[in-house]
């Protein structure tokens, strides 16, 4: 008979999963040791805990499954938490694994005693559950891996006892079974149809797994049979998009922006999405972004599948055959020039191959990136789902390991590359298939936006400086090389483009340094005709509206 | 009048917190532009939270009171949190603000918003809240102050919403006043006294603050007149020691040494620590390791004063002008030979300058270490309280800005030093005189010896490649120089010490990258024989018996 770790391992595999990213200490020993026995199971170890729960993300959003994680008690998962929020918002499955000391050892508070289910609750409301004995072990795996894969998908952990997982007498569990995906109810879709059809201007929301190709193509016919617009939400979880899928345009970061991009519509339908907000509260601005004459409409919940459910639409409107409109191939042309955030954008639009998968944490150098992509060949975007920055080359990671024979470009911000830099050794001792490029504008050039649009922007030298990650200047070639990744520092456009072929030709994983200016400083000076040039599709009466608004 | 941001910098300057080590994010812009009108606040910017919080955990350790952090709502709380475990399990005070999103703006459920007093919790049990208005906000920074400072220290958590900092209508609160340093009562002191008295073998345990000079001082007092015996918990939060101070011997990490080692005592006392147990539970071990037979008296509570405590029991036992045995100087020779994890702590021990801090994280490299530095001149050690490993880079860089005069030695395994290595920016951006020495053995080298000692010696290729970090082996010197440390890897013993003479002549960060082989290999093998020369004091029964157990 099997002992608890050694069941849980099969329970696992026996559910599809078949990766765990692992960063184990000593309570994790017989959890480790099982993986001798398991074949189907492949670990893959990060130095950090929030490379292990971010690569478990990027993971279950290209293979559409879950992964296993496997921490090191509350601490464990105290450092794995900003990148589980991050899936937690993102709707992803994912099944983490936290070792705790043996049930009798916990009375005598240990130096490693702290209580990790308050923890786990941040980002696992649905499922947290402690297991009691190493006999219900695997029944309660099976049911941390149902709720993880349901929909919406979750994050759900499981707190798994030393002695639970070493004790003998463990009992696989085959996967319970799979929900029925079901979609809008009928009287739903008659009232969206209804909407559609009135007089009024129309805009379907897309969110969650309305972004996948099924469902956008439903959302497409629908659109061309009856005018309605598209959006995409501002930081999907996973879209798929470039030449011949439908283009969708995501609503704008900043709540001034997609203020003005919602303004014109009466009718906005949410699929899988939420209604937009601020991100941030800022000083006299609204943080509910939908306009007051806007009737808002929820075609599919989170807990609903939104192709059955978009497809019902589609059938109601009778756009079932319409042709959609398609994105037409259109790379942009080999940049030249002064090397700046932008042309990064287009270098990579103008070369990557197809079914690349592109991680966007660039921040605010990636602010182009949309529409320099826009006509490439069908890719795959990774977004910041939840804010909490740190995701980018983890995600990747879990991408690459997902889809080994996919390209992954991690596009990633000087800032943010900093909080889960410890990815690169993982992509290293896995020899990934990502190309990571770091913006290094020597900045967290977001939060001197941030500092003028929450009326703080008379700041000073001292409060400055808090934004300032100039000195030291982090040289990341050198700081991927020690970690055993090919890196190289980029200053001119020319030296980008040789460095990305170089990449291309060269499978692996590989960092591009790109020495960049700010891109944006200012926002009333610059970011939001930046972000303008970012939304090609904005209508005409808004633009002008917002050139008023910021020449005034 | 100010805003809720700047009140609150005056409430925090005014009760004596003068640092404040931060990772800021947009909902925290007002309290950073309150820095422009405070010139007594020192605002030390990180890269990552976990630094942070470690640095505002070894300042206070070092400073004796506590320095804020600024993190950036419950992601950034989460990223911080290993570090403010360390924190509680050593009783440090620190005053987390934890910015959040405007209060009005939490119902939109944006994309960073969680659950941050759940989380927070974990490591602030006795001081979490949510500030509700500008108005209230400064008497609820004056209590979590209070709160952080008392007996014991504590992590104390203030969680800022946006709109509460950016109000008008602050209202700066003067410190509340300090509780009275009451110590054991008379009966406790007693007893114990009485205890000490009888003919029974008597050991005293301190920990937390009895380990510094004064009460160290009075217990030895005590030692020397009534012939108990000192222990200092496995773990201290910061003990003073070298020549001119008394010798304490530490309780040793593996439970099986740490039971011989308190095998022949009758009474235990316990002084601000808690009895000993085992840092994990094991199959078929014991948890609690005071013996049977043992007495356990607790003289002082953490809630209580060491010191007042000490000396009321030397009174009691008319101990209070006895000599007390002090540590003669006695600094090893220089090392010569192979470099090994051993020679590095010697060559510590030969060369450091008087009053330099240590910062202990080199797990299984660092256990020669107290034995190497006993008879050095006086310094100070940190050590890991609470088991979360990446404190030590952040714990340095928080112990130099406290002692801007002393000389910092960071020890660090490589393992633990990856979790939070972007500490080397601060060290470089603060310009501070911390030399991290790594030992590079590019193994979880603890790990190997807990998959033997929890039962799973059996374990095959794939389970100890989780425990392998040698591929491709982390390059620490050329990792700090990418983020401006002055770094070098050394292969010899004379390579070592040229280094270490080098950074004591140019005062700054320095990293030295020693390539050690695996101290530990195989627990009955190796490691008792080699923790036995770590503990010198230990007696001769113990010694023998100790020597029969590993060698059957």
């Amino acid at each position: 008979m099997p002992n608890g770790a050694q069941a849980l391992m099969k329970t696992l595999v026996d559910a599809g999963i078949e990766v765990c990213f692992s960063n184990p200490g000593t309570s994790e020993m017989h959890f480790v040791a099982a993986l001798d026995n398991e074949p189907k199971m492949r670990a893959v170890l990060a130095l950090f805990e929030g490379v292990a729960t971010g690569a478990a993300d990027g993971y279950a959003r290209m293979a559409d499954k879950p992964a296993a994680t496997l921490l090191h008690l509350g601490c464990g998962l105290g450092n794995g938490l900003a990148n589980l929020h991050n899936a937690r918002k993102g709707k992803v499955p994912i099944v983490n694994i936290v070792g705790d000391h043996a049930t009798y050892h916990v009375k005598y508070n240990a130096q490693l005693q702290s209580d990790i289910e308050t923890v786990a609750r941040n980002v696992s409301p649905g499922f947290v559950r402690t297991s009691q004995t190493t006999e219900q072990l695997c029944q309660d795996a099976a049911e941390a891996i149902a709720a993880a894969k349901g929909l919406p998908g979750q994050v759900a952990t499981l707190i798994l006892p030393a002695d639970v997982s070493w004790g003998e007498g463990g009992v696989p569990c085959q996967p319970l079974p799979e929900p029925e995906l079901i979609g809008a109810d009928d009287a739903t879709v008659q009232t969206v149809a209804d909407a559609i059809r009135s007089d009024k201007k129309t805009a379907l929301l897309l969110g969650g797994r309305a972004l996948r190709e099924p469902s956008l193509m439903a959302a497409a016919r629908i659109a061309a049979h009856s005018g309605v617009k598209l959006f995409a939400e501002t930081f999907p979880t996973r879209i798929e998009r470039g030449a011949g899928l439908p283009p969708v345009e995501r609503i704008a970061y900043l709540a001034e922006l997609a203020t003005l991009q919602l303004s014109e519509y009466d009718n906005l339908i949410v699929v899988d999405a939420k209604p937009p907000v601020s991100f941030f509260a800022y000083p006299g601005k609204a943080s509910d972004l939908v306009p007051e004459h806007c009737t808002l409409y929820t075609l599919s919940t989170p807990e609903q599948d939104a192709l059955t459910s978009l497809n019902k639409l589609a059938d109601a409107l009778g756009a079932n055959t319409t042709e959609p409109e398609l994105q037409k191939p259109a790379r942009p042309s080999r940049p030249r020039g002064k090397l700046t955030a932008e042309k990064v954008c287009k270098a990579l639009g103008h070369m990557m191959p197809e079914n690349s998968i592109i991680v966007d944490e660039a921040i605010t150098s990636g602010l182009m990136l949309n529409a320099m992509t826009a006509g490439a060949p069908r890719h795959d975007i990774i977004t910041l789902t939840g804010g909490a920055i740190g995701q980018g080359l983890p995600s990747a990671t879990g991408a690459a390991i997902a889809c080994p024979d996919r390209p992954v470009y991690a596009l990633i911000g000087d800032g943010t590359a900093m909080y889960t830099i410890q990815a690169l050794w993982t992509m290293a001792r896995e020899q990934l298939n990502v190309t990571s490029i770091i913006f290094n504008n020597a900045s967290y050039s977001i939060l001197n936006v941030e500092l003028e649009r929450v009326g703080a922007e008379e700041a000073g030298e001292k409060a400055k400086s808090q934004l300032d990650i100039s000195g030291p200047v982090t040289h990341f070639a050198q700081l991927a090389q020690s970690m055993g990744v090919h890196g190289i520092r980029v200053h001119t456009t020319e030296e980008l483009l040789k460095a990305m072929e170089y990449a291309q030709n060269n499978p692996g994983p590989h960092l591009i340094e790109a020495i960049v200016p700010e891109s944006l400083n200012g926002v009333k000076r610059k970011v939001l005709p930046w972000l303008l040039r970012s939304l090609p599709s904005l209508p005409r009466p808004v633009t002008k509206a917002l050139k008023k608004k910021i020449a005034p």
